[in-house]
């Protein structure tokens, strides 16, 4: 049995798209084929909208159709952070956890030598500018080897620029217990511990971080890491 | 058909081992049956032999077959840090990272209301006269709800004594992407934020936590973190 | 943050698809963002055409962009034996086993009065005229509950009709051992073994099967079973 | 840190049983360790206990604590039929479908050249005497590559010796949809099919196997195959 040229097409377009192998896109397009055709036309329409009208922020380079992205166009975020990321839907993640009142910068990849992909890739270039006006960049590149070395890259970069640079933890996920975590993520939480309050009876030992300073409140969110010495 | 009743009896004990359901424990006891009699013999005398041999360290609650643990019988530990943890297992896992040289507290359990544990059946008091020499205490029970209650159980009780308290981090484990973290470790990877280094033009603001120690390495498992603002 | 509404209708349209959730339905469109216009363009022409050329067999209602479908129209095909399945996939997933040779029925859904789906909606109708020239019947519908009692309905319906009725096997897959099978599973087995010699001493009993033909190989799969008495 | 020795030999012990990892050998020795006295006891002496009083049965090597096995002794089991497995387990498993009314004959193995297990490394000499009382031997072996290779080593060497020999089904595990169905399962399924009736209009081909018995219930289980032509 041969199967007809336009399926065959569908399949083959379908089976394009990540996480989609030819089995799923087969199953996919046996599914379109019973849907009503508006369901289809708008299915359609709807990629060619969206080709049409989506850009990246000129600022920022996240996803948006106009010409600002909405988080770049609101004067009420902290203009004074930047957060880092890979990719558009890393912002999205980001915003959905509430954490983060500042702006970001897409760098749309990772360096990664393994795919030839250099810095120059990246929108790493149109960052500098930004940092006149910005005084934190956090580096919220992932923790794999590719995202830890676009961390590293970036580190160097903007360290004599004389911005304070953070990178987000390592750690335990929420709702993790010790004896299932790997023992570099172990190490890492370990090492990068927060500070829950200050021993203030204990005075400072030279050579050593102690950290004085008074607390309004125990959230450990925003609290202050010691050194594992 | 009827199993003979050793077989029966044999499958029952070892279905009451976690993690081994009925058929894993007919599967185990099938193996065993096909084992030398020395194999059965051996692991047999292992179960009693530990049982005889083992018991807590009375300082510190870890295994031992010793009058203090391996552990706590080690000069070389560093004697002002103590890292409390849920169980023994969790002591090995923290061994195995190589990022502690301190000492432990096992609590052998977590606060859990559900199953009608309290405080008074942790090894919780005990803790409290190791605390005239110990200076920091790491709170490393898990992340989980009861890890948690735990955690700020101890912080409460432990504040008022002068000592330095802290908690290990939460975030991404070592190689994820911020796209499979769940927001709210996230916002904790992101709240926990390591700084890189510090902005050396920018001047202290009062009341701000300011990193003015200088830094051997670019190590961030040493660094520092500042506050979410 | 609000998402554009173009990139919002992106995801909602794709996250109809089955198998694809609201995450999914993000990173992919994500994706399709980073692709170029032509790549765009030739999905959504594919499934416009798709949309536009597909429909099916009026015969057997499998999904064909002709008069009649690839197998329908194939002279080659042995007209006396229609296998009745749920989906076209199910006609793809037969013909690459490469074991059948004869037309197929397409019912387009299973008789489930969880969902409201009553014999009145599968193409159940259509195949009666087809029993004309066929002489077999083989009812290839999945072992689920649905699918079992789309068989069953089927079975009577056409057993009055004079023809051979058969049921796909139910056993164990190949490449499996008997302690993972369901007990069920194993059962239908057991009473569905099939033959594999006839025991030659043992006089023929009248009224039973007899297996007469010669036998050119060792092949199993062309055997015959025996009742499980 | 080292551990004590008698834990260490006892997570080493853990660690031989089949699907225990070392991870798993250490959580249940940790597990272990707070169980009370009794309960180890309760287990380290359950393990002797089997080991002393389970064997083989003589007759089937089916586990057993007596002269014979619990179904070689029930007079009530049909003494024609002797279903051939690889393991006991396999025994009880078939035993819980309730399909079976017959005699085991347990080869403990598989013929595997890959692991220098032969034939003569199973008990199937024993099993040639036992055909003086049967009449159907039903290879129960599993359908791997090994359980398969055993069947048919059983169909050449029994044979010659005019007993009725047959093979569980291949096929569809009850609840699966075709789709789901690997397409060397899916043939097997397919060329194993069960007739579910007679077309007793349809005259006989000369050639082709055809049913004319009478049947007097729709169980497909008791049904009979028709060559796949």
């Amino acid at each position: 049995m041969k199967y007809p040229p336009s399926l065959v097409a569908l399949i083959r377009e379908l089976s394009r798209l990540p996480g989609i192998g030819p089995k799923s896109a087969q199953r996919l397009a046996f599914h379109l084929f019973e849907q009503p055709r508006e369901d289809i036309e708008r299915l359609s329409g709807a990629l060619l909208d969206a080709k049409r009208d989506l850009h990246t922020c000129p600022v920022c380079f996240n996803i948006t159709d106009a010409d600002r992205c909405d988080v770049c166009s609101d004067p009420s975020r902290d203009q004074a952070m930047i957060c880092v990321v890979e990719e558009p839907g890393d912002v999205i993640a980001i915003e959905r956890s509430g954490e983060f009142q500042g702006l970001y910068h897409v760098l749309h990849g990772v360096i990664s030598p393994m795919n030839g992909v250099g810095p120059d890739r990246l929108y790493i270039k149109a960052l500098l500018p930004r940092l006149n006006t910005a005084t934190e960049v956090i580096l919220a590149t992932g923790t794999t080897v590719e995202g830890e070395a676009t961390a590293l890259y970036l580190q160097r970069l903007l360290e004599p620029l004389g911005v304070n640079l953070s990178r987000i933890a390592y750690g335990l996920p929420v709702g993790g217990a010790l004896e299932y975590a790997d023992e570099v993520t172990l190490g890492r939480a370990l090492s990068g511990r927060q500070q829950l309050n200050s021993a203030r009876p204990v005075p400072p030992v030279p050579g050593k971080v102690r950290q004085s300073q008074e607390r309004g409140d125990d959230d450990d969110n925003g609290g202050v890491t010691v050194p594992a010495q």
